[in-house]
């Protein structure tokens, strides 16, 4: 593979990302499935949500001017551990034909660059119990497998 | 205990939500320990940033006019789950000679019922594995313990 570089999406990248985020078999029912050039409303909203944050955006991964991976990268302010500001990593996913060529642990590295330098003194993710392979990702990237992750849909 | 009620924290309570953030076995070590009047500048900066953010903020559980319980409550928009806006919660804490008294499981069911209010579709927190209670609490509540929870200090 090409040289990864990495930017923050925008708005034109919606798409891709959408096709991306299904492209993943425990998310693939979860998302909606694009075809054409509309993307649908719920994703477009949550894009200018998310803009309206202070931090809060999708990292994209691309090689040879194709997006290949994306993470949800936000900032959370809080006063537990001293006033601690925590990054939380979301909706990671690396494009099916890219899978196995490291896509994955450059990105990873990019957010911690980027949380580092945006003042946060901790990094934090769940992911599903059933990706053994992604834990051992997660656990040689430094990461401590120190809690269980609670979801409740509402 | 007298009826519990609920508010958003505001800058006069910061210095006994930090005591109670302290008031924990796990905890109490990442903490500054507060005596006196002032809180410290690490903390008061954190609740500058929360109030800076759209959603972000302190949500305390008060009984005869003392606070005996709080939660940190974010709302997180993003694109996954066809543009899910998740809620998440950290930093649970009940003061500790109110435990026992469904305090925590009032206070859990006002962040839901605000998250809900707030258009969120899923609520999600991550628990220490050794807090073996709480994950029993949270099942309790309707969460599913289906992830694992990474971080990394940076």
């Amino acid at each position: 593979m090409s040289e990864i570089t990495f930017r923050t999406a925008t708005r034109d990248d919606l798409h891709a990302i959408v096709a991306l985020l299904s492209d993943d078999e425990l998310a693939e029912n979860r998302e909606k499935q694009v075809g054409g050039d509309s993307v649908g409303e719920e994703y477009t909203k949550a894009f200018d949500a998310m803009e309206g944050e202070h931090y809060n955006h999708m990292l994209l991964a691309e090689s040879d001017g194709r997006i290949v991976g994306a993470l949800q990268l936000v900032f959370v302010p809080g006063l537990s551990r001293r006033g601690a500001k925590r990054a939380i990593v979301e909706s990671v996913r690396v494009v099916s034909d890219a899978r196995g060529q490291n896509v994955g642990t450059a990105l990873m590295k990019e957010a911690i660059r980027r949380a580092r330098e945006g003042g946060c003194s901790l990094l934090q993710l769940t992911c599903d119990n059933r990706r053994s392979r992604a834990h051992l990702f997660y656990r040689r990237l430094g990461f401590t497998q120190s809690h269980f992750g609670f979801k409740k849909e509402l």
